[in-house]
């Protein structure tokens, strides 16, 4: 069996523990992280953590979805930045629609609303935005962990430990295709 | 005919110069602004720029809104503060339910969505929150300012030298009870 592949969608301003926590997560369970952004280059943290973008939304193949196992949407202010940009709500909804897991922390779902993605769905966020998902037509919950079919929700830093389990014990799941 | 007076509403990490320049913008043209926050003391804007809070939600009486000319609604990362926050969501319904001026810019009408303020209003904003707007029953709209009955609104600190003039117009205008 090759090694699972999962996608981290990522922008500027992202919250640095919620990307750099599951990266190592899911690499530590033998697993590739493949960091995608609007841009070629670096993006940079809240609280200044450099990752560097594997590869970009419109340089994907139309078939890409295929290529991952898992979708991994970090929070902090990268969602708001990704949801603006049309391929990149194209790419998560098309995911969402794949059956695979999708996992999301904090403000991530901000990204999974522009998709309009999250209708009938259970999940969980920091609150600040749980408004906005139940407008989506979201079920919002309060807990530290919610999965919803392939949706799996995490709400801030602080569910971390388990968010991160999570989406190891949910790749290891995933069918590799 | 006594002094008009501003209701600005400010939480943490709020934009600076979407707190200052209109507050700056309202006391030259010879209004008071009153600052309401969640808590007594300082807040800490994103960029560092530190204000006073002259009252909180909590501590206005209920017949508040009869004070106040105009509301504010500074962006950044405040409204999504204040969004959670009870007594500052009814505060700014009373308000829109008033047909005094209210003003957002920027993240602001993250507040008017929590306050069920948008349905079948125009507003605009920043970008990344088109969504939410239209998801609230709100029509956005692209445009360095939105004008829809009590509703004023503009998008981000590039706006802000339209945004201020409309305010002070609005003020102009206001009844002073």
């Amino acid at each position: 069996m090759s090694k699972k592949r999962v996608a981290v969608v990522i922008a500027n301003n992202f919250e640095d523990i919620e990307a750099t926590g599951p990266i190592e997560a899911i690499e530590s369970a033998g697993a590739e992280a493949v960091l995608i952004g609007i841009e070629p280059g670096e993006v940079t943290g809240k609280k200044g953590a450099v990752l560097r973008v594997d590869t970009t939304f419109d340089a994907l193949p139309a078939d890409s979805i295929d290529e991952f196992d898992m979708l991994i949407i970090p929070g902090g202010g990268a969602p708001e930045n990704l949801r603006i940009v049309d391929s990149a709500v194209d790419f998560t909804r098309r995911f969402v629609d794949s059956g695979k897991p999708v996992a999301s922390i904090c403000h991530g779902p901000q990204l999974l609303i522009s998709a309009n993605a999250l209708k009938g769905r259970k999940t969980t966020s920091v609150n600040k935005i749980r408004d906005d998902i139940k407008n989506a037509g979201g079920f919002y919950e309060d807990a530290e962990l919610v999965v919803d079919g392939n949706l799996i929700s995490s709400r801030t830093p602080k569910d971390l430990d388990v968010f991160n389990q999570a989406i190891v014990d949910a790749l290891g799941t995933a069918v590799n295709e």
